[in-house]
């Protein structure tokens, strides 16, 4: 962390107020020390976001900040992991301004607040580009408990936390590519700030035999679960759960394939063994939680229709390059 | 870390192969799973690197590469902390191609080698600005070992490892402010590919009573120590070490102030009670060690000359904002 004159005003206005854990050392320091409690082990995963990838160059502070978090906390909540801390590396661009900062520093302090974590430590430097924030997060489980990719076993059931698409069509509203209706305010909400299933992932643990966030599509996270997994992974259609808002978006099997491979879902997808067992974690976590196929002897990823028929996917995620 | 079908033949290709630690889990899960050994905790550092702003667009993409590492071991040995592993999160621009990632790899898996360390997770992404590299490394030191910034008391010697200076003349050359001569790429190679101190930090451990890595400028960096602990410290000018070639390129008092102020050296600064116990960790890490002055009872930093006499520094370090 190379702090500089001015930098260090910065931190210790916005940032310092962050650094609640006794292991950040206040942000006064070039590190921070910590050490998993007896039993645990360390969890740790790391997400960039960058305006006009990410985000809008003109969403709220706040949200931005708090996407930026959610994500890493995301991977977190998918591997069974409680969180701990984060450092925060920050590339700002000279646009940005105090009341800027204020705002983004709020919408951390809440989230701290409502997922029991602290900044640990950060850098920020100055950038002639797109904001930039790259954050990397520790949580922690005990050892040996972490819910890998692999595991995934023929016999196990598919299933998805809460609805699937909701983002995608809200990043489509935000681009002004679907008229406003009823519900484009939940589908951009679900865009700009989505939840980590931090309860549900902890529930998951000894449940789920494989386990992922759902970032880049459902059909293409899955994808990753059977390849790691080498099984095959069919998915029904008619089972996919798809909020309201979503149905009126985006209608009919069309709709349902653009659910299925839009981005930014945040939800968990994961394998297991035992129905019974997972809705018991379901309901513990109180997130709804739906069984949406079976895992095979095989490889890929298929969508079936009603009719078991395979419903052809041209892109099965979202491609950043 | 998001990963897209295409990203993730990225990461495989040149990526994966830089996990060699078994918690990297190969780079094919979300999170590195990872537990200091019994007795040890782990000490956190990050660190972010702009084209433009803290290398050069046509800068070599290996020694880009080693840069964006070796920034943040730098500040791993100033708490004399051993490099365990780093995540990295990297912002790519569209102009970079296979043949750039594939240079910028071996330069992280050279630096893997020398400096015993694995790659144990990241995230890629693309960005319309300027090339990111946010770098997130974590050490371990026996329990409450670590070297801190707050420590240094009236009494204590300042110590400075290496020389002080170089980077910020061998940038001064690269932005063609400067004639050629004999010593000029060393000094570029001062600015491009900083050493960090890994054995000096890890023999500072129980000597060093304060200590940090130079990377602002040593006057603004040494002005830290002073005020997380509390006290004034004294540099004696004529003390400081300066390479022969710094020398030829900043001569005399304005070079003196200008090697004092610049940033990139990537030294060690500490504070330390016994001169004996510094010799020998100096020897023992086979790193030159120079005793620039002392600390006093007060705030701040001063520069006397030889004559006791205050040297007025207008701006103590590089200031990013």
């Amino acid at each position: 962390m190379s702090v500089t004159l001015s930098e260090f005003g910065l931190i210790a206005k916005h940032f310092a107020p962050l650094a609640r854990d006794p292991a950040a050392l206040s942000l006064s320091d070039d590190a921070c020390v910590l050490k998993p409690e007896a039993g645990r082990e360390l969890i740790i995963t790391t997400d960039a976001l960058v305006e006009g990838v990410h985000f809008f160059a003109n969403d709220p502070p706040d949200l931005i900040a708090s996407k930026a978090l959610r994500v890493n906390l995301s991977d977190l909540a998918a591997k069974g992991a409680e969180p701990r801390g984060y450092l925060m590396a920050l590339a700002l661009p000279p646009k940005i301004d105090d009341a800027w900062l204020t705002c983004f520093a709020r919408g951390l302090s809440a989230d701290q607040t409502l997922f029991a974590l602290s900044l640990l430590g950060g850098d920020t430097t100055a950038t002639p580009g797109p904001l930039t924030i790259a954050i990397t997060a520790l949580g922690t489980t005990p050892v040996g408990t972490m819910i890998r990719r692999r595991g995934a076993r023929p016999g196990d059931g598919i299933y998805v936390s809460g609805t699937i698409g909701d983002a995608g069509a809200g990043l489509q509203i935000l681009q002004g590519g679907l008229a406003a209706q009823e519900g484009a305010d939940f589908l951009t909400g679900r865009y700009r700030q989505p939840t980590p299933r931090l309860a549900l992932g902890k529930a998951l643990r000894g449940v789920a035999t494989a386990s992922l966030d759902v970032s880049d599509g459902l059909i293409a996270d899955l994808g990753h679960i059977g390849d790691v997994s080498a099984v095959r992974l069919v998915v029904e259609a008619n089972r996919i759960p798809r909020s309201v808002a979503l149905q009126r978006f985006w209608p009919g099997q069309e709709g349902l394939v653009r659910a299925v491979t839009a981005g930014d879902d945040y939800e968990i997808a994961f394998t297991s063994a035992s129905d019974e067992s997972v809705a018991a974690a379901a309901a513990l976590a109180n997130v709804s939680v739906t069984n949406i196929g079976h895992v095979e002897i095989g490889s890929g990823v298929v969508l079936h229709d009603s009719a078991g028929q395979t419903i052809p996917i041209v892109r099965p995620g979202f491609v950043h390059f």
